[in-house]
């Protein structure tokens, strides 16, 4: 399953192109709304009153209700755009933002408006991708959960103290905040509210976990290694600086005596009490559950005044954004994470 | 610049073909051998005493002392090999290592010898693509160098608190032991040292810069963003579980604030006093050092009996794996990651 | 320049997604209008009478007339549908189309109205998309033009009796039947009312040369070569059968004496009197221009009762299409094959 | 199944890695080196004296006598070599050769001795490749047969009039000279003697089949469909010039109801009584064999003197080569056209 992803923010639509969906796939398309939802801005007090429909309609690859196996395009309409924000400040590039490389790269030809192509609106049809990557996944007993690991300096309970399950992930993605443990939650709600009123943002870790991979799923060479075809989705994601499977970077401090899950054969299963690989050894699913999390940065867009440059007048200037800004984006991109480890996985499984 | 690296760790030889090198490259052999010995095994008292040449023949692609633009093929013959060492405990899966998941996804079929395929030793042909690919982005004005970030839980200074610049680079090179500080490295082999003393191994952090690349690099999208591409080549190491660029992980704990870092001209150019992103925003080059570093897991081969499975049984067992086995990787480590970081500048590049 | 097409003949759209088009280039809408128009259906007497506006919408990676750099996703409403044509016969396959393939294919979950995915309708958006790629190869000095050379026994003047020019090139796309002596087209249309008539189809022979193509573009290798990457863009347009590059077929027939291109300096260029080689040699453009030949097989939709098969019922049935189909589409096929050649050459270029 | 060809005829060793072979493949080695004789050099009187071992040594991806599913490395070294031959001619541009375009490409650092990677030589990595390809499609029920369509104006009996099955195939294959009636074989040899005596050399054209090719394989879109598929396979292999699949061009003087291939259930199976299609509608496989030809040019390399030029001085020049070469290679081309197809069939099945 390939994806194109298409739009900027304030031109006329995004949406996306998926080729190499499987035929035959019923596509309950209420699943799909409610994850666009997930994602949708303008549901919290804190996070950007742009509101959009994001009401994606499918124009190809879907027919009664199936999808048809051929490419499937689904469009979603920008409506809520005031491009005028942008006009003012369009020479003053975004300390954080794809504005001064995107400069460079398309020549001063790209469309600035709300970040144009490098907008975080463009996860729309990210999810609405994954969304459907889930439900033909579903029909091979694999589900996807992710959880908010960290916000600024507040911390949620790692995976690796749960049980995971497919129930906690129906648990989980009916949370406006999902976190295990809801208090820490109020407190990372708290965190961003401060920021908010200073002007300011926070970042934080999401945790994702895939249940149900069989072992055997990729191969130690580039490009057919689970970390790398999972890393290349997640980078995609705007905001994202790491990615670490398992015991992620405390890795490299244990041992091996601690770092390597023993094996036993239990009920004719292979099994492990740790995951500390996260559920890959050598590139290739060893048939725990594959867990890893990623980190997103702060958000950039900040009310703070900022040191940067003019790329017309070529000089030194400052800036103080306006316009509708999230001081966090980390929750709302929980469902984007998974969106894109749906696709990972779809590739993986080569679907 | 497509590679694909062919070979086993006790077959009759390993090697690489470089699809797409430029024409007329005028390689400088010794230099590759350099790169070659920066890997090797053998050298100092702690790591594995299996002895290779390591003498790449260069096969195709190469003619009159340059490149000829056709495929290169480089072949490494294996002569120090023992692989009795592995054949009685063939079918115990090597808790950490790729036995397991291999068999489920070679349905038994790989070469299970010194881990065959999966092999720490097919890095030495990807240091040799590496090689080639730095003698051809140094012609571009390009750099690529790293150091020891951390051994267990000793940690070097990192390159933030640094001058980068080749010179800084060359001084590394010629280190069996690549730190900032020798001090802290002495340290780390002492941690090395003890770790094998206990039958045990240990893991760590590198950190890898690149200097020279041009602002414009990349673009936001799946596939084409620097972090993506980079990761691709980074796990294609073995033994990599995370990567991070510019503040890694830590910059989800900064404010917005904090993390962006700010533009100002400064004769004519485009400077930053902070690389917090690690030289990319919106998945495209900003001008500043490309900045990262890779967590490896400690090296799972260790002599202390561990609990696994046995694959041919299928039942319970204990394992204690005799052979030659490095008790640490992460030093041997560096030029490969060097390596992989040079064919994703390539990569990058369009080259 | 990748592209991904989208749609079903009956769907509520089609349309196309261009990744990796240059920055900044000032797109001339008037000029792809034309080239839509030059495919359209509806403008001749023998054609089918389905009339489409065939207005293209461009909805991203276009901003203040020129290309942004980013995906640009182009959309053509389907207006004129009368798809209760095909409800009646959709279980019987129609000989010589994707119908039967598709059903095993897509397991019955294609859409069947029109043709769906496999309808020639969905030429349009590869119109758009080279129309794109034209304008940006006319930066660079590369013009494309193709004629009909044959359609059932009638054959035009091939190019290799006349002398190419861009200005042939304008000369035939202002035509609305492109050959080069038009007493032959008006037997060509003789041929197709004929056709017509008897409720049958003919089919033919499209000729197309790409002038000011640099010598030393492709290579040898698999997936490189251009006759390899012109193939396949031109095999991905409905009813191409065959493909043949310089003297085609009539090669095998010849001496190697009379098939080698003799080589002259002129005026510091490297010429040649003949070009039976279609310029390429081992797979890389030679400087002569770019010369190749495509095969369409007459259109399958014929409305002569056929034996076919019914593949609810598995058994065998008699076919008699309704509906509105042409008798010929080689005429408007040309602008088609214009339009892929104009893909491949982008490729080839690695634009 | 991706393939890497590596080597220049003159230089130490040609070869090939093949990524993505299925594990387990119980490989035939014997069957490997008949195919491999099938084309190698020096068999019968007219071809060239060049007598190469051609023994592949396999150096990865095969243990205890089955592929590892890893990648397979084979090598072939170079022995028979008389690179004197060319020094002195290697400033003229062979007419017909890759010779002007491939100095153009790579700037002149090709290797040109013999050829270099553009030699014909390099084909007999690729029977290999074919040959392994072959023998995992044989798990699958899949034969593939090829014989010489023509060579000059000599034509065999075309397969549209034989009844196709594997035993055809094990008949054709045991012939140096694989023709359907060995009298007009004769004749062939006879053209080729006529040519050779006078310092040129003849063309032809192969046609092959695939038998058991399940309906259903491919998809209409750019780089999904059958023809693009095997035609990206066939112009990689050195003197094809065009493709046609079923009829050919010649389907572009039928009409529809000529060209259709009526389609009937018997014996619960979808049968027709011709292939005009060759096993393909809108790009997808329809259960029939698939059946193609491909035309070779006569070989470029002629004794006869040539009007060409000196790319160094570059001014005109006059060139006769010396040197061994074939003035025919149809014959031994038929096992590389099966091989290329075997490996176009394992791309379309998804192996």
């Amino acid at each position: 399953m390939k994806h194109a992803i298409f739009g900027e923010s304030h031109g006329p639509a995004i949406g996306v192109v998926l080729e190499g969906v499987p035929a035959g796939v019923e596509l309950d398309l209420e699943e799909i709304a409610f994850e666009m939802a997930r994602r949708a801005p303008g549901k919290d007090p804190f996070s950007t009153p742009r509101k959009e429909a994001d009401q994606p309609e499918i124009l190809s690859g879907f027919f009664q209700g199936h999808t048809t196996g051929t490419p499937l395009c689904a469009l979603i309409r920008n409506t809520d755009t005031r491009s005028r924000d942008y006009e003012k400040t369009k020479d003053l590039a975004r300390p954080g933002h794809g504005d001064w490389p995107g400069f460079m790269r398309y020549q001063g030809y790209n469309d600035y408006r709300g970040g144009g192509h490098f907008s975080g609106r463009l996860t729309a049809p990210l999810v609405f991708a994954g969304a459907v990557a889930k439900q033909v996944l579903a029909g091979e007993g694999i589900v996807i959960l992710a959880h908010i690991k960290s916000i600024a300096d507040v911390e949620d309970i790692p995976f690796s103290q749960c049980l995971l399950s497919s129930e906690l992930g129906w648990e989980l993605r009916e949370k406006s905040f999902p976190v295990l443990e809801d208090q820490r939650g109020e407190q990372m709600r708290q965190a961003i509210v401060r920021a908010k009123e200073e002007g300011d943002s926070v970042g934080g870790v999401i945790e994702c976990a895939v249940l149900g991979l069989p072992a055997g799923m990729g191969a130690p060479d580039y490009g057919e290694n689970v970390e790398g075809i999972v890393s290349q989705q997640m980078f995609a994601i705007p905001g994202v600086k790491a990615i670490g499977f398992g015991d992620s970077f405390g890795i490299a401090r244990l041992r091996g005596s601690e770092a390597n899950d023993p094996l036993y054969v239990r009920g004719g299963m292979v099994v492990s009490p740790t995951n500390h690989s996260g559920g890959v050894n050598g590139g290739i699913t060893n048939g725990l559950p594959l867990v890893f999390e990623v980190a997103l940065r702060p958000t950039a867009s900040i009310s703070k005044q900022q040191d940067t440059i003019d790329m017309d007048l070529w000089q030194d200037s400052k800036l103080t954004i306006q316009g509708r800004h999230d001081p966090c984006i980390v929750h709302r991109a929980v469902p984007v994470v998974e969106a894109a480890a749906a696709l990972a996985v779809c590739q993986l499984m080569g679907i």
